[in-house]
Order: C-alpha cells, then structure tokens, then sequence
C-alpha cells in the first residue's frame, strides 16, 4: 500500500462534507446511521474507497432484552494482577450470562479454554498488548501460540509508532500477520487503534489498513491509555470501515446507558469488565475501568 | 521453589526486626546502607536466605561528575506513539551524554542497534511489557528475537497475576526462559516487579525467585501503573537480593535529586526518560514520565 495511495483515500474521505458535518456535531450524531444512507455522494465515494458496503449502525430500543445486548459483550480482565480465582470468576460469569466471549491476557487462554469449551462463550486474548510496540515476528507467533491454547478470538493492537511515522507498509504487515495467523483457523481478528492517541486522519488510515489486510473487528482502546470509547470514534470507524469489518467499543464503558449508546452508534462488539453491571442494569454491581 | 520454602524465606525477612524498623521510618532512611552492615543478625539470616553479599547502598557526593550519574541511567522512551524521529533523537542524545543504554520497545531495536553500534552505549528492550501477562513460551521467543536485532539488555516484566495466586514454579520459570536466552548471548537481564502492585511480601518473593532463576538486575517500575520508583522499595529490594544482583529504580523519576535519592538507597541503575535533565541537572530540558 503505497504512501500516496493512502494519503489520497484519506484526503477524500476526510473532505467529504458529511463528515466534516458530523464532527462539527459530536455530541449529538443521534441519527447518523440515517444519515449515512440519505447522503448517497458519501456513500459513493467511500465504497469507491474500497468499502464493501456501507452498514447504518444497529438501533438499541429502550427495552433491549438483557441477552441481546449480552451477545455483543466481550466479558474483559486484563488487568496484570488478575489472579486464577478472579479469572475463574469471570469464566463462570461468562459461562452465566452468554457473553460473547472472556477477553484475558494470554498466560490465561488455556485455563479459560478448559473451563468454556463446552458452552457457547469464545475464549478472547490480547497481542502485543498494550503498546502494540512489539515485533511483527512476536505478534504473529504470540497469536499463533493463543490459537493453539484454545483462543477463539485475537485482539491485537496495531503499531501506533509506525503509524504516527507514516509507515503504512510495515503496519499493514503487522496487521496482516496476525490476521494470516486467525485465518488459518477460523478465528476472528480485531484490531486495536488506541483512538485516544490517533489523529482523525490516522484513525481513518487505519481502518484503511485493518480492512485491507483482512482484519475481522476494527476496536478503538485497550482500556490502558489516556482514553477509551467515544461515540464519534465508533461511527467514524464504521463509516470508513462498512458493513463488512465489525467495530468493537472499548475502555471507559461501564452502564448499560454507555454501551447502548456505543451500539446505537455503530458498535458491533463492547469490550468491558463491567458487563455483569451492564447486563442486569444495575449501578450496585461491581465494575472495573478495563 | 516450593510453596512452603518461599513462605519460610519470606517470613524470615519479614519478621527480621530491622526490616521492620526500616519500614516504620521509610521517609528518613539516609543511612540506610550503613545499618545493614551494623547489623550483623539481618545479615546472616538474609545470607542464610540464599544472598551472595550484602551490598552497602552506593552513596552518591553532592558534586558527582554528570557522566558519573549518566553511566548509571538508562535513556529510556516507552510510549507506544513514539515515531521513528523520536528514536533517533534518543540514540543522539544516548550517544552524546554516554548513557548506560536506551530503553525502547523490541520493534525499535533493530533501529537503534544501527545506530549505536560503534559507541559503547547498548541496546535495551523490554519484553512481556508492561503487563508481563503473555505467556513464558512467548516471552522467550521475544527476547530471542530481540537479541538477534541487537539487543544487549533485556528489561522483562515478572508474571504479575501468578505471583499473587502464588504460582512460583510457574513465576521460576518465566523469569529463568527469560535469563536463558539472555545467558546464552551474554545479555543482561533485568525483572520489572511492578512493585507499586506489590504487597511487602510479594516483593521480597519476587526478589528471591528472580535471583534464584539468575536474573542481573531487579528493577521496580513498567512506568506504566499506578506509581514508580520509591527509596523504600530500593532499599527493600537491595537488601534482598544482595551485591550479586543490581537494582534498577524506575518511574517518576524525572529529576536529579530523584536520581540520586534512588542510588543513594542501593539503586545500580535508573531507568528515566528525563535523563538529558538529570544530568545537566537542567529544570528546564524536556522530560517525560517513563
């Protein structure tokens, strides 16, 4: 992918009225599905930009069945000091209330794997994890190693030094990697931008780049940065990456109103620890901020 | 390393009676260094524990020579944002101010191995970093890879969730893959605790597995959680380990007083990415937080 190609896609995705129109509004963006699809030039020139389809983002009504949303939950505890009765704990949580999947740190995957192999719920791990600063090399043979010990689904976050540094080669590559890794086994890849650390422009360079290389899941935080989800984040990232790559919202989602909002805006997969809380619509249940 | 072995080591220096003074007065312990040695009964238990020598804190004059202090820090720069324009200028400034090494992350070492290789200052990495949550097998396959790019120094983060659910054959055994490879090379390995997670007792255990499994160095802080370096955990850590294993203080670190307060207190090396300030002992010099 060549430097030229890609500063040209995000020019014109960036000059597209629309968007500018919709970051002029942020906070009130209620309705940008709908906007997306009365707004036929936008769509036009983003499929032109190689988006498969262009998906208006799930509407959540006010009386959601608890299931539905759970199915959208990866159960999180990445945490460095989580121990073997607090990964348990959310196995059998997970296991409880049919979240998508656990999301743990990769010296974790084949206990939750032995303990939900028989239920519906994926086991769920994180690559180069948080920084995203580790080889290509690594990344590729870490995942490899968690798909071995049982992962079902990869979250790895992308090199957000080569990014900044306009190295699109090497971070596609990156991306790819652990992308070739999943594929050879039927396992979902996200990729992590860390949103929080990216300019507009670099965010939309890298959904450019997570769809290119195959990625399944474009995801916005790791929860260990200065910030997590936001409403605009996840509909830029749907706009830029269509129907066909899912978008997960990530760090800093702990009510049920949050991750409603984060759905209804475009989000396909919540990331958070306070998914029992989320579920049950309770304030009283504990909730990490990761 | 059995569970009830560790226990008896850790009780031992925990109920050792000056340990505790020590810890009563941990603001003032200037002097620190002097009461392990007049303190004969600490000694011999700690040496009975499985320590080589008890080292004296290094003191540090008020006029110490800049490259002095500079031969002791690590140029260290972290983030994952850092471009590629970053690096440079930190292997510039490591080259001209003769640091001990720079720290970066793996996918920059090659870079920084092309850069330095004709000045004496090395090459260090991190690996598992800053959660030390991915698993041993790939730990290894890291600082392997890493090696071969050029590193000379190796900066590994101790598994954290296994220390707590006190799993130390599995901890042993991360941290010795680790030093393994490092040996194999003659590279220096370094074990991050991330003490600010710690209990008392789980420093002292992780100090007495890292020196049991060969590590070079214990170093205190990822720079990345909830707090850094402090003179007690220096002086704790020193005190365990002994004169055969050196103590890298890190995080927060950020001025020369800062400096050395910590090799004041046993400190071998510091980790800062303030380190031009330090050693021009310049308030107004740029200077991040890790």
């Amino acid at each position: 992918m060549s430097d030229s190609l890609v500063s040209r896609v995000v020019n014109q995705v960036l000059l597209e009225k629309s968007l500018h129109d919709f970051y002029a509004h942020n906070e009130t963006c209620k309705g940008w599905e709908t906007n997306i699809v009365t707004q036929p030039n936008a769509v036009k020139k983003i499929v032109e930009c190689g988006a498969d389809r262009i998906a208006a983002g799930l509407g959540v009504g006010e009386n959601l069945p608890d299931m539905e949303l759970a199915r959208k939950i990866d159960h999180t505890l990445l945490k460095q000091e989580a121990t073997v009765d607090e990964i348990v704990k959310l196995c059998n949580e997970a296991a409880k209330y049919q979240f998508a999947s656990v999301c743990v740190n990769p010296c974790h995957v084949a206990l939750c794997y032995s303990m939900l192999k028989d239920t519906p719920v994926k086991v769920c791990t994180v690559i180069g994890f948080p920084l995203g600063a580790t080889t290509t090399q690594v990344k590729r043979m870490e995942a490899e190693q968690a798909i071995k010990n049982g992962a079902q689904e990869i979250d790895m976050v992308i090199n957000i030094g080569w990014l900044k540094s306009r190295q699109y080669d090497l971070v596609f590559n990156d991306v790819q990697q652990v992308v070739l890794a999943g594929k050879n086994q039927r396992v979902v890849t996200k990729v992590i931008l860390e949103t929080c650390l990216l300019t507009d422009e670099e965010k939309v360079e890298a959904c450019i780049i997570c769809k290119k290389a195959g990625a399944d899941f474009v995801k916005t935080s790791t929860g260990f940065s200065k910030g997590g989800a936001t409403a605009g984040d996840i509909a830029l990232m749907k706009y830029v990456v269509g129907s066909s790559v899912g978008v997960k919202a990530s760090g800093g989602i702990r009510t049920r109103e949050d991750a409603e909002t984060m759905v209804a805006h475009g989000a396909d997969r919540i990331g958070a620890s306070a998914s029992v809380k989320i579920v049950l619509n309770d304030a009283s249940s504990a909730g990490g901020s990761y």
